[in-house]
């Protein structure tokens, strides 16, 4: 780990790609900013078009810089965060997947919940309403909910000011649905009141009331994903 | 996230590249495996040379594939977790990133603690002990225990069979040291004491004295990292 960060054995492109890191990292260029040209780019770092060009496409793989087509070349809002930082496609069993997903989100997010009523904004708060609102509709529309579930949840960790965890809750909340098909959606209604029930607790700043709110929306889901497992392994004849 | 895995607005390379992701995934190459040369795999692809080395280098940008010279491509061994997966060189303020590190940390590894004194086998147990003793004779001797000090924490991770911990882990763990300079050699010698205090509540299956005594480990941790961030903002003057 980190070893990309070590400045031996690089090609000319690494180094120039290295040489874009550090503009990002000392604010030069910002989330979102877009970069000058090719030509610019080559001038400033020194180096050939052709090595530019390099390091542009190792940038974006490494999902660092993003290329809008006939637009340029852009630092990308989540600067560095891989599609799947954690290699989850590559867990042999995904339902397995699933359930340590769970473990890991049981651990985390009823502490998660218990910083945010401490620290939560009146403005948070309102956002975090809406997205209850929103899930609660979507439901009740039979319209899948979970990229809204996943915000919520993710405004939650924005709440504790600590960047791991508001980088780290998206990963693993988003992968759940990715992997494992959650159907039951006349089960789902227990999710507006228990997402509502962690909103109150924040709201009433009793941090143990959110985190224990939490953790019984966690294992209502857990249990789900249980379900959906078993459904799945009995379809499969496993 | 996850926008990589769908299948829209792909390149031939890329498509390439899922395919060979695709074999990995079905363990038709499995971590450490070597590949197929690129004449074969082109073949098999029913892709041009080009684009199957294309395809590579994309694959070891992303950590799945690694090219040793001289030997040939091979699927790397934590396939596809990247060098810093969650962007912390992005980080604006690094020492703001340990506390980060330590909160999360907090959150995690007195659960992970305690699902290890119900799991972890006599073997594992033992491998333990073995790196207990070794960061103990490597502070001894004033020697950088850091890389040790990770093990025993990744080995404890891997106890609880969550993959997902277990992939963790040692990103966070890693980082810390990685990003924070902890000089103060005449306070590890806590860390000796404490690191035995959990392996010693696991090998007694006792759950609750293992989290109790990761807790204590990791607030002293902390601490010592407190220390350090107000010895580094002191001496820059901020």
């Amino acid at each position: 780990m980190f070893t990309a960060l070590n400045a031996e054995d690089k090609t000319l492109p690494e180094r120039a790609a290295d040489q874009v890191i550090s503009m990002i990292v000392d604010g030069t260029f910002k989330p979102g900013d877009k970069l000058p040209g090719e030509y610019d780019l080559a001038q400033r770092l020194n180096v050939g078009r052709s090595t530019v060009r390099e390091a542009i496409k190792s940038l974006v793989s490494q999902n660092i810089l993003e290329v809008r087509r006939g637009n340029g070349t852009f630092v990308k809002e989540h600067t560095g965060v891989a599609d799947d930082p954690l290699g989850f496609r590559f867990a042999p069993d995904k339902l397995k997947l699933g359930l340590d997903l769970c473990e890991i989100r049981l651990m985390i997010e009823p502490d998660i919940a218990a910083i945010a009523a401490q620290k939560a904004t009146e403005q948070e708060m309102d956002q975090m309403q809406e997205a209850c609102d929103q899930v609660k509709s979507m439901i009740r529309r039979g319209e899948n909910h979970m990229k809204c579930d996943v915000e919520f949840h993710t405004m939650l960790a924005r709440c504790t000011r600590n960047s791991v965890i508001y980088t780290l809750i998206p990963i693993i909340n988003q992968a759940i649905p990715y992997f494992i098909n959650i159907t039951k959606r006349e089960l789902v209604e227990q999710t507006i009141e228990t997402h509502q029930q962690v909103l109150d607790a924040v709201r009433a700043r009793d941090g143990h009331a959110a985190a224990e709110a939490m953790r019984r929306h966690l294992e209502y889901n857990r249990r789900n994903i249980e379900n959906a497992i078993s459904m799945e392994r009995e379809q499969s004849g496993k």
